[in-house]
Formats: structure tokens, C-alpha cells, sequence
């Protein structure tokens, strides 16, 4: 097994935006690339082999989740997440910290809609400098989430990177307490780096930058966390209510990150923001946007979503999308997955996921041979 | 493209059981043989392609529900059924009758339980010597089913075998009635089969032999049917309440039926009533069971069922069962079933379809194997 490391290709010349491979013990990524989130261990509606198949390089996986079911110490006896759900391709954990806060908050956008004045949940038991107390959704079971816990849940995990443990403070937030969060938050991921430096385990942990919406505190973030030695460098925390002002936060923030690491924006994978922040330096994004829209029969195609349930579907006998080599559109036409769709029929959420996810490889690699050519 | 024909391979030396091959214009099928049930133009969880990776050799679409959704122009816009859903395989089609009456009745068994009473739903507005009426439960629509409006949706579907329109009693019948429903199923499947014959569209089609519990009606439908010249011969109707009530009216039927044509048994596939029902001559069955097992995590093995949601099976890491070779098992161990299906995964039903099928074909590969051998 080889150890992690970044390999930077090109610079565009025209923009941020970066070529690169992310070398780790499972293989390589190229970036900029799309990491496609399967929670539970599972892309839903497919099977490891299918994802495989489809390329997808970088799966990324929840702890949250799987410490509740099935625990990751049946995923440690297992031999690791690779061997329990046989992927041989690279994955990427989160500390559990952005569930067990939005079940406090909701979302960051319930939570900017409702003005941080409602509490989702009452999960949640117990937050301090040690970490969060709260309570399994599952059986009730009070779960301590601390930094040094999360990583060692990785570390059964085994996921080629792991993230530290983050407080994620609501949106609407004083900043005397946006503040006193990120300086917890830094302690906490300090925490968590030298828990895994105590056993690297041949995994790569990324940093998450936080401050919020303010400047002056991303800053303070980004020097204080490429001062500590991560591999690598997610941003996190709220990057605001609208696309332009996360645009704006990452146009700022992108340029303090070391060249030399990679980095991922955290949740953000819309197709209407992919192009901006791979121009703003963005590596790697992940989220469940292709995979969601996937089963609710919206398909990704060069010309924008297909509503696969309208009626003018119905006796349309070609592909998705013209020219597409996935699975999906080699062998079922648009009416057939209309009529799956119509039945209900579990198969539809399967094709639709397929061709959703094959889309956003070819897109990133689009994406990478434009940078490549300084077209970007 | 070949005509269909039956060859006649083996007979047991010890029992009725046979061993045969359908040669249809799809393809062969071996028998003894299990036919799944895939409702909607797909087998559930499944797409076509891993279908045909398991050998599945035949498969069984419901009109009634084709009818419904996406309509059989749709699928004859889309060249047939075997173009729409992408299948290169044998494909047979019921009527669409034994819904309809399922409609007024409920399922075969239901009805036994209810004695009669209960009509369970007012779809079906009207039953005359000319068909049934019926509404859509998709869209309140009336919808006549007639013996020739069923052979032509049967034409626009394409499938290989194809079935005439029969009226299904019900269980808690008079004699007198029964023998007019059996006079009147006669003369609908005589309709159907007329029809078939002004085109005969390079399909085949069996008659369905009915006359309930009451052997001298079964008699008189082997001896009605039988003169025809249908390409085959279905067991339909009630066949009790107990499987020994099945036993003994196919020890009866079954040597009424020709030898030299193919035989189906509708809807009965369960694992207790297979060695019994080939034992007495059945070529092949269609059923649910091991699909709908399969999503309800009942896993087929060598030693019965595996209730994958069991607490024991969180932490096996081993396949469901040794030495099979389905892809489910050679990827894919019991823990993490366990965890699919605790997780609600949809991936889990899709693994578990698998097993249960690939289990259901080579089951039948070694009866047909035990035949050959006069072992059975």
C-alpha cells in the first residue's frame, strides 16, 4: 500500500482551477472530481460493483451513520469499510459532527430559514469542550462523539481520508459566538490530528476550514490549520444563503490553502456551482444532489435535467441522452424508464442513479481536459 | 426466427418428473423450470441485464398491470415487450384475467379464508358471456377485457407464450356454477384461440385447464382443451386448500395432458411444492416467492431460509451461502446484508433478488440433473 499524496498537473491559464491526482492506498483520484456520498455504506440503489464500474473514484461515507448502524466495530471486524462493503477504490469519512449538529439545526438551510429558532431535534443531550452527548436515533443508546472518538471510529472505518471532529455553529450566530466556535473547533481538530497522528493507520486526514461568513475569521482558520500538517484541506461551516456569496467566501479563501495539498468543499455538488469553484481551485466536491435527483426521476443530460415522469416521455424511444455510454442509456430507452418511474418500480431508481452518477464522471473529466488545454 | 416446439428429453424411470426443452423464437428453456414473476415489465430491483447474467430462462409479465401502465400500444410502439424492457430471453404473458377476478375475490386464498363473502373491491362494473369490465385503478378509466381484446393486448406485447382469457371461479362455489363457469371458460379460451390463429405472430399460446376441485370437470377441460390444438397446457383455477389437495388433483390432471406438449403450473413456485408437483409431471412454474422473499430478506440456502434481518447474522462474514457462486455471494458477505436491510438500503433488496433467483435456477438445474439420473 502506498501512502497518500497530491500530485498537481496544470494550472490553468486562465483560472484557479487545477488538474491533479490524489494518490492514496486504494488508488488514484483525478481531480477536480466529484465524490458521490453513500451514507449507510452504499450508493443507494446500487451495489459496489456497479459504482465500480461506472468510475467513480472517491465514495464518501458517513460515520454518523454507520456508528449507529451497524457500528463501527462490526465494520473494524469486518476488516474495514473497503472489505465490508467491497469497494477497492478510494473512500472518505466524515467525523460524524455535521449530522449530530444538524439534528439540532436541521440543514444550514432549514436553519437559515427558520433564523436558528428551532431546534429539529432533542437528540442532541449535551455539548462542552469534550465533545457532543447525544442520543441514537436508533435506540436510544447516548453516544459521546468527541474528537478523539471520531477518530478512532475512522480508524475502525478505515477510510483512505478521514476528517476531524468540527462544532458547527448555526448560521445565525453572534460573532462573539462565531468566534468562540471556531476556536473550539480548532481545538477540537487539533485534537483529532494528534489522536491520528498517534496511529496514521496509511490514512490521510483533512482538515475543515471554518469562520463562517466572515473573512477576518476564514483566515485565522486557514493559518492556523495549514500550520498543524494535514494532508489536505476541506471547507466547511456556512458559506452563506446564496450561491454568489459562496462564490465570493471561496474566491477569498481558495488562495490561502497550500498549493501543494488538496482540497474539498464540503456538501456543495449542484451542477450550477461545480463550474465556479473548479475555476475558484476547487479539487473535489462531494454531495447526494445526482443520486437524490436520481431517484425523484430528475436525469442529468447535456441540456439540462430530464423530468423523466412527464407524460411527454412516455412513447420516447431513445436514450436519456443521445451519445451517453452508461449502462442506463446503452440499454433502456427514456419511455422504458418513464414506465419504471410510473410503476414505482425500484429498478427506475437504479437505472437513474446510474446514469446520473456515469454523467458527473464524464462531466469531471470534461472538466479536467478544458483545464488541461487552458480552455477553463 | 423459430416456431416453438417441445422436445421431449427424459422421463424418469421412478416418478412422472420429465426432462425438456421449449425452443421458442427467444430461446430455449430447459425443464424443469421456475418462470419469475416480473409484474411490471421488470423484475423487481433487478434490470434486464443482470436477469439474463442469472439464466433465468423465462420470464412472466402480467397484461393486466402492461395494460394499465404504460398500455400495450406503448410497449408495441416500442416493438414489442422483449425491446421495451431489453430482454433477448423467453417471455411469457397471462391474460390478464386472474387479476381482474383477484379484483372481485382477492387472491385465491384470501377468498378460501373469507368463504366468499367478501368482495374486496367494485373495479370490476359488469361480467358477461362477452368479458369483464373493469375500471383502472390508475386512473378510473372502464376497461373491457375480452377474450379477443386479451389475445390482441397479448399480440401488441409480444411474448413468446401467451394465455387465453378463462373466468376464475370462486372458491366457495356450487357444482352447478362451477360447470358454468367451466363451460364459459371453454368458450372464451376457444375465442382466444381463434384469434391467436388469424395471427399467429410467431407466438405460442397454452390453454389453461380449469374445473376447479371437481376431477370430472377437469377431466372434460383436458378433453375440450386438449382437441384444439393448443401448444401447450396451463393448470389454472383453485387447487384446494392445502397443498395435499394440489398433490392430488395434479396426480389426477397431470396424465390427462398430452405428452408431447409442454405443461405450466400457474402461479404455485414455493420450495415445498417443487420436488412434488415435477415428481408428478410439471414442466414449469411461475411465482413471486423468491422475489418477494428476497425483498422481505428471506434468503434462500441449502438449509432453508436465512431471516437476514436476525440480530446472529451482524457480525458473519460470510456469504449466504457456501460454495454458491451467484454474484451476491461472491462479492457480498451476511453482515453486510444484515446491515442493507437494517438500513433500509434499496441496495439490499436489489442483492438479495439475486441470490434468491440464482438459488431458484440452479434448484432446477439439479432436478432436471436428478431426472436425467432417474434419481428422482
Amino acid at each position: 500500500m502506498n501512502a497518500f499524496s497530491f500530485e498537481l498537473i496544470h494550472r490553468s491559464a486562465r483560472s484557479h482551477a487545477r488538474v491533479g491526482k490524489i494518490h492514496t492506498p486504494h488508488g488514484t483520484i483525478d481531480t477536480p472530481n466529484f465524490v458521490a456520498v453513500g451514507t449507510n455504506a452504499t450508493i443507494k440503489a446500487l451495489d459496489s460493483q456497479q459504482l465500480e464500474n461506472i468510475g467513480l473514484q472517491l465514495m464518501f461515507c458517513n460515520t454518523y451513520h454507520l456508528l449507529l448502524q451497524p457500528g463501527t466495530q462490526t465494520i473494524k471486524k469486518a476488516g474495514g469499510l473497503h472489505k465490508f462493503m467491497n469497494r477497492s477504490m478510494p473512500i472518505i469519512t466524515d467525523s460524524g459532527g455535521f449530522q449530530v449538529f444538524s439534528l439540532m439545526y436541521g440543514t444550514v438551510s432549514d436553519e437559515i430559514k427558520s433564523r436558528g429558532k428551532k431546534k429539529l431535534d432533542n437528540s442532541v443531550l449535551k455539548i462542552n469542550e469534550e465533545g457532543v452527548l447525544f442520543r441514537s436515533y436508533r435506540d436510544g443508546t447516548p453516544i459521546l462523539l468527541t474528537p478523539e472518538s471520531s477518530v478512532t471510529a475512522q480508524k475502525d472505518l478505515g477510510a483512505d481520508i478521514i476528517i476531524p471532529l468540527d462544532e458547527l455553529p448555526p448560521y445565525h450566530v453572534s460573532q462573539d459566538k462565531l468566534r468562540e466556535s471556531l476556536a473550539r473547533t480548532h481545538r477540537w481538530e487539533k485534537r483529532s490530528f494528534d489522536t491520528h497522528m498517534q496511529n496514521k493507520n496509511n490514512q490521510a486526514m483533512y482538515a475543515v476550514i471554518h469562520g463562517g461568513l466572515d473573512k477576518t475569521l476564514r483566515k485565522e482558520s486557514c493559518s492556523y490549520l495549514t500550520q498543524l500538517g494535514f494532508d489536505g484541506y476541506a471547507i466547511g461551516g456556512s458559506l452563506g444563503k446564496t450561491r454568489e456569496q459562496m462564490f465570493d467566501l471561496l474566491s477569498y479563501t481558495m488562495p490561502l490553502l497550500p498549493e501543494n495539498k488538496p482540497n474539498h468543499l464540503l456538501g456543495i455538488g449542484d451542477l450550477d456551482s461545480l463550474e465556479t469553484c473548479i475555476k475558484l481551485g476547487v479539487d473535489t466536491f462531494d454531495s447526494s444532489h445526482p443520486t437524490r435527483c436520481a431517484r425523484h426521476g430528475l436525469l442529468f443530460t447535456k441540456n439540462g435535467y430530464k423530468k423523466i415522469l412527464q407524460a411527454n416521455n412516455k412513447q420516447c424511444f431513445s436514450p436519456i441522452d443521445e451519445g451517453c455510454t452508461c449502462m442506463t442509456c446503452k440499454h433502456y430507452t427514456i419511455a422504458y424508464l418513464h414506465h419504471l418511474f410510473k410503476a414505482n418500480e425500484l429498478t427506475g431508481y437504479m437505472l437513474a442513479t446510474i446514469h446520473n452518477l456515469h454523467f458527473m464522471v464524464l462531466l469531471m473529466a470534461e472538466y479536467r481536459q478544458k483545464i488541461l488545454n487552458d480552455q477553463l
